[in-house]
């Protein structure tokens, strides 16, 4: 099943839109699990098993897992998921950007070596670069847009013919990229009226959504400004907040806190 | 030893401009090396110790080692370089770019996981993105600012204030990343004229230029537009003319090109 029909379906079977980010910092886990690659494994198999009955989407940020050797870690809670969990999709938040040659190489890493269903990518090397996550058979692109950090508007939010430059990648995402397969798009929570702008110019695609929680943007704003026309369209991530939950029994503070955040997600509807 | 100083060291050292880029496809090795981990991690060793003679770098691509579960052999070819070849800056070819804890990460995976003196990020999400690399004691960042593919001016030539954007990217390095750690630019051989206006922005800042070989640039153009005022300043990357001179008996090839290469920016000096 592709991306777009897995996590639609999903939306509908979860009733939700949060996605559950996996950025697992060996350093604050707590001492049940080993401060290595291996308790980093541990631990999202837990989170995965806490949340899943709340997520629409699991997000493993590959920052971490690299820092920590441990991709074979990586391949086996994808695996884990794909396998007990196959109608929730995966994405790989790795914000990929590279010439074409080398773009085939991440998009098989994404896809075929991580079994992930869409993979997050950068524009700033233009649409070329984007073009080989979305003729890959097994996946979809989702491109960052309007970021959650503080200092995204340096560049993203300067004027390009009136117009700021997160605008001209959403446009370009619905006008040109759409054709050639599944794309989506990044926007922060953190920026709920730049979220409000993008919808109106990509139509129904689904927009992936962080910063609420540990980074502050508001469940309510996110929906309000970001749903589509059926109600969904939204991929709404926290990550640290569910994670990091509590710091002596982290897994049922980690399924309260992300049942909290779809029961706001599905109220703002 | 800080990256800019090895740089200036190796390029005194060996009189040479060129950087050799190790992107490893192993559909494209010779019946010496298997199509795998282990045949890509000999066949690096093999154009390492070919070409170390005519480099002031060496430049591997993570996206091959990623895509071919070689991690471990990209440790161990790193640890290579740094053990027969200390003198020889490597840079770590991962287009990072994501917001500050997971960019710690990066950093953290890059210069203390495979020892590399220096990272190219990707600017779009903002400054506050490139500055986990630039504080982190053993690193520099080497910021994207006019890459090389054929649609890089898709959004990188768009003006802001009328002037495109990959100016203000430079302008920013310039006079304000430049005090917070030592940054350098990726500029493509494939747009001379651009890259003299960087230049002109960024002083002697060193610029990294892939795109001669196989994609086309000119080592003329490049050492007449890039140079900076000590005639150096540029790590001029060539992969796949190197790695695939000769598909019978490839390292007195590849060892031949990199020297033609080397002679051919000399000689534009």
């Amino acid at each position: 099943m592709s991306f777009s029909s897995l996590l639609t379906a999903r939306w509908k079977e979860a009733d939700s839109l949060l996605c559950v980010g996996l950025d697992p910092d060996p350093h604050r886990l707590t001492h049940h699990y080993s401060p290595d690659a291996d308790g980093i494994e541990y631990f999202c198999i837990d989170i995965i098993d806490a949340t899943a009955q709340y997520a629409c989407a699991f997000k493993p940020q590959i920052a971490y897992f690299a820092a920590a050797r441990a991709e074979a870690q990586l391949e086996r809670i994808c695996e884990y998921i794909r396998s007990n969990y196959p109608t929730i999709p995966i994405i790989l938040d790795a914000k990929r950007g590279d010439i074409g040659d080398t773009a085939t190489m991440y998009a098989h890493e994404a896809f075929d070596r991580y079994g992930a269903h869409a993979v997050t990518v950068n524009p700033y090397m233009g649409g070329d670069t984007i073009e080989p996550y979305l003729v890959h058979p097994k996946g979809a692109a989702i491109v960052l847009c309007r970021t959650s950090n503080a200092g995204s508007g340096e560049f993203q939010s300067q004027l390009i013919d009136g117009k700021p430059l997160y605008q001209h990648v959403a446009q370009r995402a619905a006008d040109e990229w759409s054709n050639k397969g599944e794309v989506a798009l990044v926007v922060g929570a953190t920026y709920p009226a730049e979220l409000a702008e993008v919808r109106a110019i990509v139509g129904d695609m689904p927009l992936l959504v962080p910063g609420v929680g540990a980074q502050g943007g508001s469940p309510e704003d996110v929906v309000k400004n970001g749903a589509n026309s059926h109600g969904t369209g939204l991929i709404v991530n926290s990550s640290r907040a569910i994670l990091y939950a509590d710091s002596v029994d982290p897994m049922p503070a980690a399924a309260r806190v992300a049942r909290e955040t779809r029961d706001a997600l599905r109220a703002a509807r």
